[in-house]
This record gives C-alpha cells, sequence and structure tokens, in this order.
C-alpha cells in the first residue's frame, strides 16, 4: 500500500484474495464453509454461564435510517388490536359474526431488508458486474437474486463467535470517524483480551459508534465511521473466519481510503472472498458482559430469516456464553 | 372433561393453569421464565455432532397463506438490482453520478408477521379483553402492544430443545386433521424415543401436516388441522417446558374440541400459562436427523426479529446438534 | 365569541350548525349533496377558454409529511423495468421464458391516503364518539369505515368551483402562520374577485402557505398556518357550499384560536356539517391564471379514489375553465 | 392482414402509425395532444342534464387481481381508528398525552398501480428497448421512468367522451372471449348510436366482460377476452383520438391474433402511436344511461394520481353528461 489506493488497488485485493471456486463453481455461501461440524462442537463449549444476549437493535421507526440509498425505518402497523376487542367490532370483522370467546391481535411489517442489525448476503454487493464465485448481475432481477441469496445461509451462521472490542482496547468509549481499523488493532486486541480467533469464527468488532449515536442517529447510516481498512484484510483472509459484523452501518472505515472507490471492502471481502457481513449489530450488553468476565468467546447463532431470494435479511443476532 | 367442553370449561382451565402473577405482576415473557442459566449451559451439551438444521419454510409468495384473518404471504420487492447494473443507470440513481466503481443491491418486504415460521408474542391472544398477566386490551392500539411484545422475548427463545416425533411414534406419515394429541400421546412419544421433557424445554411437536401439504397448501391455514387437546394441558403445565411449536398454522386441533370456544387452547396456553407458541415450523429435516441419529434433544436458537410493538414475529429457529 | 372559545363553543357550533339528519338519517356525504343537477350544468358553462389545470401536488419522496401522525410520504416501487428489459431477465421472470416481443414495466405504492392532496372523507374525524350525522365510532374498526367512507363521494365532488385568493386579495404572497381567515375575509375577497359563492360550489381558498414552503417543507405538516378560522363558519354555512379546500396542510388556523380543542373546524364543519374538506391543494397555477383572465370561477372535477371503507383519498383536482 | 401476423406484422404496424417526433422530440403524452382548448370548451356542451357517473371499480380486496405480473388488490390499512377512540388510547398515541376533544381517523393503502382501473402511461409499454417517442429503456430504472411517466398526463385527461357500447351493438350482454373488434364494429356502433367520434375524444369501449365477471374474476385478469384486434388500428388512428378505454383488463383481444407477440396493440398504440390507454373501467351504469337517454356523448375528467415516474396510476374517471 505504498502508494494512494485506487479501483487498481481494489481490484487486485479481490484478485489477491478471492475465493471464487475454492469451494465449487456453484458455491453460494462463502466463508461460511470455513464452519466445520467440529467448529461447532466446540463453539459449544463456549457456554459456560448460561446467558443469552441479544445484539439487535429493535425494529422501529426511531432505527437508524434516514432515507439513504431508499431505506427507511420499519413501518409496523396493526390490523387487529385492542380497540375492536374492547369496541367488540372484532366478533364481525375477523370472527365471522359469531362470538367464540378467543380474541386476538395482528400486525404486519414494511421495511427494507437492511434496515437495522443485518447480514449482507452474498448477492448485496458486485464489482465489475458480477458477484462472488463469479456469477453475473443478471442473477439479481426485479424478482430477486438467484443466486447467492440470503436464504442459502439459512442454517449456516451458527457457530464460534468471538467479540473484539476494539474501543475498549484503544481506551476510547468509541473510535473516531474515519480511523481505519488495521490487522494490528485486531490480532492486538484479541492479545489484549486474552482470546484467539482462528476459521470458522463469527469475529464482532466494536467501535462504540452505534452507543455514541443511539436515538440521536444523524448521520451514522451513511455518514464517516471508524471502521476496517485495507490493512484489515491480510487478517480477515488469514484468520479465515466465517463472518465478521461491525456495530457501524457499513463495516468498513468512512470516508473510505481512497476517492475512487466507494465501500472497498465489500468489494475485496463480500465479493471477492465471499466473506458473510453484518452490519448495524448492537454490542453495548456484550461488550459490558465480556469485560465483566473476561471471556471473549462465545455461541453465536444469527439466524437470517430465509427470504427466497432476497439480497439481505434483518437479524437477531444471539450470544450465549 | 365428563361432558361436553364449553366456554366454562376454559375459564376453569385459565384459572387452573395460570400463571398471572408467577412471575410478577409486571413479567411479560411468560413461560420463558422456565429457562434458567444452567438449563442453557446444558443445553450446550446436547451439541454433539455439530449439526445445524433451519426450522423455517422460505418466506415467499409461495407460502401457506390464502387470506384468513387478512394475512398474505410475504411481498418481496428489489429497489436496486442487476438491472439497474447492467444498464448502467445505478450510477446517477444510488451513487450521484459519480461511478465508485462498487454496485449495490437491495430490497424490502411487507408481511404479515405472522405470515410463516412464527412465534405468537403474549399480546397475541386476550380472553375477557385481558392478557397474560392480567394487562387489559388497551395496551394493544393502532400503534402496537406496550405490554407482552415480542421485543420482550429478544434474547429468550434459546435453550434445549426436544423434538416429539408424534407422526412417526404413531406410525404415519401425517396426523389427520381433527386429531387431538393428548398427554398420553406426548409422554408416549417421548418414552419411546427415549427423551426426556423437563423445566425450561422448547418442545417441538410434529404433526407431518405440513410436509403433507407443502407447496399445495389449500385449507392448511385455518382449516382441519391435527395438533393439541385439551388432554394435553396438564402434561404442558406438568413438564414446566418454556415454549411449545408445531408444524401446523394453529399448534391446537381444528375443528376445536367445542363449538363454542375458536383455538381454546391458545386461550389456556398462551393466555393463562403464559405459554410460547410457534407456529409454522417446518421439522421435516428435523425429523429425519432424529430418526437417523436416535438424538431428539438439541440447542434450540429461535431468536424473533425485537420489533417494538410486535404480537408476533417470523422466526427461523436453529436446532443445533 | 365575547369571551374565549372552548369546548363548550364547538359544542355549541356543532349543534348550531350541524346538518344531521337534514338529508335523511341514512346519508353519508353531506353537503355534497348541496350539488344538484342544474348547478352541474350550469357550472359547465365556467368552460369558456378549455384550460385545464391539476390542482395536486407531485404524489413523491418530495412531499410534505415529516411524520406526524405517523404518515409518510409515498413509496414508489418498481417491481417490473428498464432493467429487466436491458438486461433480458424479463422474458424469464414475467413472460413465461418465451419472448412474444412486449416488454412491461410495473409499480407499486405505499403511502397513506392523507399523505398528499385528498379528500377528508365524513369518517375520518369524530366528536364525542360520533361522525357526521351520528354514527358512531364503532363504524370505523381496523377492516375500515362501514358509514361515511370515501366511496360515498366517488360521483360527487364535480361541479361549480370558485378560487378565492385570500392572498392576493390581502396583497401579501402569503398569509400569515396564524392568521385565522373570517366571513368578512371571504365575502370580500369573493366580492374583489367579481365572483359569487353559493349553494353547491367547492371552494378553493388559497393562503399562499404552499407555495412559500415548496420543497423545503419545515412544518408545514402540522405547524402553524393560517387558515379558516370561527369567525368564517357562518359563511361557510350560509353560503351552503358543497365542498372546500384549502393549500395548508390542514384547513383551518393553527396553532388554533382555543388551546382547549384541537382542529376545532373540522368538528364543526366536518363531524357536524358533513362538508368536505380538501387540504394540501396547489393552488399556485390556477390562482395565476385566475389573476391573468379574471375569471374565478370553472368547472371542478376532484373524483377520489373510491377505496372501499377508507376515511380519505388523495385526489388530483382539474379545474377547467 | 392476408396471411397471419407475426412479429413483422408488428414491427410495420408500429413504423405506419408511429407519432413519434409528431410533436417534438421531446414529447411524452402522444395522443393527449389531439385535445385542443377548444375541444374541451365544446365538451363542455355535452354536459346537458347534469349527471355524474363514475367508471371506477372500487379499489378493494375483492378486486379482479389474481396475481399475474406479480400484481395484486390493494391492501388497506388502518392505522387509527374507531377502536383507539372508544378505548381512549388515542389521546396518548396520537395526541401526546393531552386531550382536545378531537378524534381522527387515518389509513393506508398498499397498491400495484395497475391493479384496478388504471390509466397506462407512456412509460409501460417497450418494444425493441424503446418506448413512445424512442425513449431508450434505461429511462426506466429502479427509481421509475424518467420519460412518459404518468405525472405527464396530469392535466390533461378531460374533454370529450364517447362511450361505443359494442355489446349492446351486437345485441349481446358481453362479447365473447377471443373476439377481435374491428374498425367497421367501431364505427357501426358509433353510426348505430347517432354519435361521432373525432379528433381529441377519449373513446371508451364496452364489451360487457367486467359486468359478466364482476365478484367472481376468475381469470378476468390476464385470460381470454374480447378486445380490440388488429383490424380496429386504423380507426384508432384516423379517428385521432385522445385514448381508449375498455371494461377489459388489457384492452385488446386475448388471445391475441397472433402467437408471436403479446399484446400487440399495446405495441402499436401505445409504444407506436402514444395513444393513452385505460383498462378496467366500469361502463356499467354509463352504459345503462347512455342506453336510456340516447346521448353517448358526455364530458369526460379521469385524472391520474400525478405520482412522480410513475408507469401508471389508479383513476376514478368522471363521465358528466
Amino acid at each position: 500500500m505504498e502508494q494512494a489506493p485506487n479501483v487498481d488497488t481494489v481490484r487486485k485485493l479481490v484478485t489477491q484474495y478471492s475465493n471464487w471456486g475454492r469451494w465449487g463453481d456453484d458455491d453460494q455461501v462463502g466463508t461460511l464453509n470455513h464452519v466445520t461440524p467440529d467448529d461447532v462442537v466446540r463453539a459449544a463449549g463456549c457456554i459456560r454461564s448460561g446467558k443469552r444476549i441479544s445484539l439487535a437493535l429493535p425494529f422501529d421507526a426511531s432505527g437508524p435510517q434516514t432515507g439513504g440509498f431508499g431505506r427507511f425505518n420499519p413501518i409496523h402497523l396493526m390490523f387487529r388490536d385492542g380497540g375492536d376487542i374492547i369496541s367488540g367490532t372484532i366478533v364481525d370483522d375477523f370472527y365471522g359474526g359469531r362470538d367464540r370467546h378467543i380474541r386476538g391481535t395482528d400486525d404486519m411489517i414494511i421495511m427494507p431488508l437492511q434496515s437495522g442489525t443485518q447480514w449482507d448476503s452474498l448477492s448485496h454487493i458486485l464489482f465489475e458486474n458480477k458477484m462472488y464465485n463469479g456469477y453475473p448481475a443478471e442473477h439479481v432481477t426485479s424478482k430477486g437474486a438467484t443466486r447467492n441469496d440470503i436464504r442459502q445461509a439459512a442454517d449456516r451462521t451458527a457457530g464460534r463467535g468471538v467479540l473484539l472490542d476494539v474501543a475498549r482496547f484503544k481506551g476510547v468509549p468509541a473510535l473516531e470517524a474515519g480511523y481505519a481499523i488495521s490487522a494490528e488493532d485486531l490480532a492486538g486486541c484479541a492479545d489484549a483480551q486474552g482470546v484467539e480467533v482462528g476459521r470458522g469464527d463469527f469475529v464482532l468488532v466494536r467501535t462504540g459508534q452505534l452507543e455514541e449515536r443511539r436515538g440521536n442517529w444523524g448521520d451514522y447510516a451513511g455518514g464517516p465511521a471508524p471502521g476496517l481498512g485495507f490493512a484489515s484484510i491480510p487478517w480477515v483472509a488469514e484468520t479465515e473466519i466465517a463472518g465478521l459484523a461491525t456495530d457501524t452501518w457499513g463495516m468498513e472505515v468512512l470516508p473510505n481510503e481512497t476517492p475512487d472507490v466507494f465501500q472497498p471492502l465489500h468489494i475485496v471481502l463480500l465479493v471477492g472472498m465471499g466473506l458473510y457481513i453484518g452490519e448495524i449489530f448492537d454490542l453495548q450488553a456484550l461488550a459490558e458482559d465480556c469485560a465483566d468476565d473476561g471471556q471473549y468467546d462465545f455461541f453465536f447463532c444469527a439466524p437470517p430469516l430465509p427470504f427466497s431470494r432476497a439480497v439481505g435479511s434483518p437479524v437477531n443476532p444471539i450470544a450465549v456464553k
């Protein structure tokens, strides 16, 4: 990285770290292949105290979306509710006019799939008109993704999780926007925490930004943020981790390290490497717990909703310690 | 149950099996309280082979909803896709007119929260204008549920899971519609499988109906079905299970055992007991696996999406063995 | 109006100006009854130059909604588009795999019915749990309005229209927020314009506020605004107009003339009188045209979309001169 | 039309009847240009008895859509209703906790823009990757249509309307599915009705099919239907009508007269000629009225909602006689 990175840097890195074909020409889950059954069994060993911690923001109108890329916060609508019960109209409206004593309520949601705590699928990002494993853009039409959709990961995002609390490691409440996390930071943080990171792990990187912005989001979605920089790529590749999530909107450092390419690490990691990327993970409670008990690894279960042909999914990731 | 059950039967059972106040006047999660940290640790011991099995149906237009109660199958919409990439319009439409080499896709969903594999929250059902723990109907307005909403369970639906494959136990591909599963069936099935069911377990009851109807749903949603009958209630109460899910639309037998009350077990179990109920769980793959290896218990992780004030949530339940 | 108005003032005015029962106990369109076939024929006489002027704001994401009362700007989504055509995927996705040479595009909308230029139906406002003509609140359930819904007006909102350009009459670009328009203002404006207002007319009152705020809406939706005040009510009643619309969010002056009642004229006019009220009408082009040619009346055709059970409707009102 | 028509026939007809460039290279409204101010004034002369007739189907769940092309019937949702009023929760939920005596209700809609009575915009159909006036497919992206969108017609679809009641002319309740209406039929029907059709008219062709299918739609949407055939094209061109609507799903005869091209008249008329096409118009009441009074022309006002970048719009067309 002697000279300023540009699109050629990205091209080179995509090639260098490419996993295309590594798990077959028809693979659709990328680094999730790193997790073996044995890893899952070993991950169970991280369950020691029986704590279960949710890493999802609530999904509601107070979420972080401010309209970027057409995304909005979830719109929640009741279509059968207590008012219908109190007024008695529910009997006619829902129970055919005969009162059979039950009263139910029901609701619906309208939401961009990437409006809150979420997984990107491997069809979410393309580079030079191709997605992970070389599938061309024709595979994502108005009807959705016919390759690399989120359904592929329905049963794959469980295993060993590791929190890397980089903010705490650096002794700050939150890394500054624009701070590019390096391999050295990640390895140093793991060392300081006394935890090893290896093949098949799901790594959660805490920058502190979500906590800093919670409830007063401002430009959290799409604005300047700390996050992974080019210098973290070798670490991500060499550790052979299965997935990586942050408490930021976009995983990587913003502004990006090159003005020529937007979200270049998405290109290298998601398109090239086939890395599953999680965003807007709420790591506050987990980080406090890990600092308390000194245990930074856990059983991690973060199942996406298997929407057919979807390019992402909201998720409620659970850390079990 | 000497004489035909009616609404008074239901009233009596609600009272008899009520857990209102058992975990405090402000409790909002009911039987999920049965799970202790120790249970979670013990559940980890069920992870032996590292298999991960998803119990969710795909969420898409081919789902089982046919309009009952105003529910419809999920509507999935792309709002940034491969067509925009191929045509090149994405640069202007989403990237401000300057090509910075990344290409993204994005999508959204419109769906009733209970249109597929799902958890009912404890605000989903009321009886005589009250929900679990005595909260009145005023707590579910057009703005949603201010008590017993699904967010309460965000970090609670993980622990030991047990499959009771009642269809297999009875030697049939699927129980007949109208078959009322009894305590004897459940206990007998557990015995036959060589598995114990106890406090804090999540019990998954397989009737075989989902497999019978898959892709050709007919009246699966709301029509005749096998399911739990009145005679199962004591077993559910005495085992002190944390949650119960079936592969049917509505958990309990349909037609109901009394014409006077619709879904009476929802009233007794969900309203009275505060039982977390899962529906439309796809248990086929799990059942086959359990039959193969003879292991009917597993680590169960089925996190709802924490929609604020929602009365239910789609879920992708994961069984880890 | 000697002393400060309060809720009793409103109660008295509702009674005084009530049209409940005037057109039968089952009437559901209120003042739209003022329009007779002869009025429609006479209105045709206003068509002199053949100009057609739309009074609707565009319906899109740049609309005036900022979240008040849960309203948002329309969300427009393509589900078949040029990208599918260019990539060729449309043949498989929409035309069954066989190319029959046509290419279509398609789209959908998600919108609150009162998010832009709109009619209130007579089920939109209630007072003391009753709507126009005495129908109780039980007639508006989660399934919609079974009385006074917007469908009732499907063929009724056409006739003679009159613009009262009060801003121009007062010699200002826009009336100040908080300015309460009086009967004197309305009558004086009509006089100055040389136009008569009478039974069955649709009166459009221009305050100028929409033009002042266009594209930079701020608190246009729900914030301070000029509009009709208590002192306008007798004029509205005595003229026997069929409908009234303004270029503001809420027709009446804000802050309201009494702190005790929110939108009191909605109560008196819509609930009591059964007046059809239009809001967020874009009167700029019409006002300029009227000022140019001195003709302030026109044929008015503003058909709501007949959504069954809806309490309002977006509308594209047309003035034909 | 000696030999069986095929795609070359369509190509030839598109060229032969093309209006590309006729109203300038930047025209976006096609045949709506045929209406002059004088025509509008003359159309006013059709208003004789003061009758106003809506030509829209109700927009609701009972509409004709059965899923073809991803279209569904409108989903109407209340988000503030009488239940909230009766329970009193509305004060907290919507009025900030202070009772200011007003009670409001509110609702929203989710709908494909072409799910009911509707206008096609000139960006709805393309042929060989071009739409009317030669604009390429790149002008309809996931963000909508930047040429020929429905907003262009916001103030244009008013003028003289003429009903051609072809079913009545042929002496049948409804034309048979597959019947191709010819120029002879149209001219003969006009003659028999004693009405002239000419430049700038909006022509409504009644087949009777909607009435036959009302409430029991079956394959109305997309299935076999009577409608315009190739042999009607010269009449449509030579009369120089401004718009054409039918009471069928798709305006033209189905099955189409060539198996090679789906909806070939959409290509010739909409893409080539720039004709505004209306579909699913409910012509029953109008037809009965016209048969009664013998007056088949009227003032026609059918304003689309000006959705920005939309390729179609629901409409409530009004005939005023």
